[in-house]
């Protein structure tokens, strides 16, 4: 089945101790879309300026990404972020420059044949524009949502409403202990379920993830990369190579989900592991597959008598 | 087969958001001794003054750990340490006051009757005492060092020493990034193997555990814990609950020690939910089996076509 993806497309500047790159393509909707692409047919909305690089068209279609939704503003400059990841410490950022430019006055506009796309990821991007595309939406079957820290901390109110209204809500340790006021990741995820959503799932970078509904709980950990050379988009792609899978599966259940969080987990392991969309593009199936099979032999123990 | 156990025996002052514990008893080998009895018999080498009182040696004796390597100061005060887990963070302590007391002059000395045990915990105690340990042990089967990070900053030479001579080290993430000068996990688990030991097992407290050797790689999460009451000695009654399952099978290989990695996460979400030892004490062995289920189910996944 379809994915639709509404978020961020970006010029990425990021520096880390492994080297630099220049105005890459970054956003939550392309490493999302990309990630998802490997599993279903992908729809992205978003929006660029026209000095927006056609290679990057390029890229999105060759992962047959429908770029239908794409908004291309006439004079306008693309979305622009820079970071830097210190010297030893690639698990935080720290955000150089953030020019929104056409993303300033952006609102999501659905195509007439993107409504009633069946599974949904609202990336990360103003809550009050999530909204807008809930209420594009006809009767999707499955909305995730994803946020970041600004949002709980600016917009929470906004943040609450649209929470209300999706199926799984997707965000960091760091974001569900700051929503809740707690250091408890498990109180924490409980919480959240009182909040809207069905199923709650963290992401814990280098610690891996866990998936919370209110009957069953899930962890997995995060595939181990010693040559981690970029983590920007990890999420992104996490969340991607999720719901790519859900959908290409079309039915939701607990053993489903589990599987669409290895995925997800798998997805992130390759994108970390160079620059902007490169560590994702050239994946193969087979290397997906292999990497799925080392993180369940991880994971794997038995109990006996004692 | 038996389990020796050589650390710091406390009278611990602790506070946290949810009460007060004053001169609880504490220290690395209590909470581990405590945590391995349940599966095997204990023996203890450690220093008290002639203030400890006679109802804790009646806690230990009541779960029949031989205290007879418990040296017993005449005139002199036992081991104090203070601690306070902030308002809403749990993960970590801050300490108030450590009073070595007796421990300042501390050298573990084995009874004849110690010196051929099969299984040794070298709980966290000064790098150069758990070399002394070594010097007394008779062919032991598996030996496991823990340390902190005062010994990392502080006697770094004589941990490397003792790291050459151990199998299996036991430290925390923290600790591990600290020892190895790097944030990926992954590489320095993989950095601290070829120090000596053949095993190394890194601690991540609310995030689980790994263990990693040359050929194989193991995580697993923590046991989901609310109602967190104190958090000290967790690791010490994860050491504990690892070392007194593997000496319970009396065999080491992969399936075992996961299955041990997995009694000790156990072990430690029991001693979490009270003060001092109150957690582990009560613990039934069907309780003690329930998680054990639990956690495997929180864990299993599969993998299908896509």
């Amino acid at each position: 089945m379809e994915v639709l993806i509404v978020g961020s497309v970006a010029l990425d500047t990021v520096k880390t101790p492994y080297g630099v790159m220049e105005e890459g393509l970054g956003g939550s909707a392309m490493y999302s879309a990309v990630a998802a692409s490997f599993f279903s047919p992908v729809k992205i909305v978003g929006v660029v300026g026209d000095d927006f690089p056609e290679k990057y068209i390029g890229i999105l279609k060759k992962q047959k990404i429908d770029t239908g939704g794409l908004q291309r503003i006439k004079g306008g400059r693309t979305f622009r972020w820079s970071g830097i990841y210190e010297e030893k410490d690639l698990n935080s950022v720290v955000t150089l420059k953030t020019d929104l430019n056409v993303f300033a006055d952006f609102h999501p506009i659905l195509p007439e044949q993107y409504k009633k796309t069946p599974y949904i990821f609202l990336a990360n991007i103003h809550p009050s524009l999530q909204m807008e595309v809930l209420h594009q939406l006809k009767s999707p079957k499955l909305v995730i949502l994803d946020s970041m820290n600004l949002w709980i901390r600016t917009t929470k109110k906004e943040l609450l409403d649209v929470l209300r209204k999706v199926d799984i809500f997707l965000l960091n340790d760091r974001e569900a202990k700051m929503l809740c006021e707690t250091t408890n990741l498990p109180y924490a995820a409980n919480k959240i379920l009182s909040m809207g959503p069905h199923l709650v799932i963290i992401k814990k970078g280098e610690h891996g993830a866990m998936m919370i509904s209110k009957r069953e709980m899930f962890s997995i950990p995060a595939y181990p990369i010693e040559d981690v050379l970029d983590p920007t988009g990890a999420g992104d792609a996490f969340a991607g190579g999720f719901i790519g899978y859900l959908a290409s599966k079309d039915k939701v259940n607990e053993g489903i989900l589990r599987q669409a969080l290895a995925v997800g987990t798998v997805m992130a392991s390759f994108n970390v592991q160079n620059f902007s969309l490169k560590g994702l593009l050239n994946v193969k199936k087979s290397s997906i597959k292999k990497r799925l099979e080392t993180l369940k032999k991880f994971t794997e123990f038995s109990i006996t008598e004692f």
